[in-house]
């Protein structure tokens, strides 16, 4: 079975390059936009600045034919199967980020730690969960 | 642009129907099995019983038109983006589940705090993220 996404936007951030990109959101990302495509809008209702969101993304420059890496890139620590790495190289190159939302104007939602690189496809967006008392 | 996915392998679980299932995997969900593609298995290697582990699946009996939902289906709160909520039926509906890894054979990983429905593919697995420190 083969199952198709369709991206509901697209990252905007001054990152261009995958070798000097931070490896994850909190180790330095800049900040960067989610631009939206407009027939989805209406799913953001809610959202507010301050809150934190999960963004999955679609790694359009990652290797779909890799199953063991070293973390990190780094050749010094042993191979580990993909699975267990946050490697953006493995079967469905799904990245998930967790983001603070800085601000939203319409489609355009500017948020904090998000080390995706520009042009990356977006496909979700999900709140944080709470505890289970507060969901 | 469209992208397409190739599911890693299928949940097998006691859960069948979506009415009656946990809406979160804290909150009452069986154990289950993720049972893996052969040509995948070896993105395993360094995975262990008692990780935490990031479950991301393909929820195939969602709705793909839906932008605004009741959150938890609960008609006395008000509607809000399925961006700002856990909704299954969103444009592109994957689900992330933190589960708990209780055994692994070859192939089969077995897991606790999956709320995911017998038969739903599985698209991709991550460690949940250690502090920077120790990544």
């Amino acid at each position: 079975m083969d199952i198709e996404l369709s991206p509901i936007g697209t990252v905007e951030s001054p990152l261009t390059d995958r070798a000097t990109a931070p490896k994850q959101g909190d180790e330095g990302a800049p900040e960067a936009e989610l631009v939206l495509r407009a027939e989805v809008a209406e799913g953001l209702d809610g959202i507010q600045p301050g809150d934190n969101v999960i963004v999955l993304t679609w790694l359009d420059r990652a290797r779909r034919d890799v199953l063991r890496v070293h973390p990190r890139g780094d050749l010094t620590r042993a191979e580990q199967g993909v699975f267990n790495t946050r490697s953006p190289d493995r079967p469905n190159p799904i990245g998930m980020h967790v983001v603070e939302v800085v601000s939203i104007d319409a489609t355009r939602v500017r948020v904090r730690n998000l080390e995706a690189l520009d042009g990356t496809p977006v496909l979700d967006l999900k709140p944080v969960l709470r505890s289970v008392e507060e969901r």
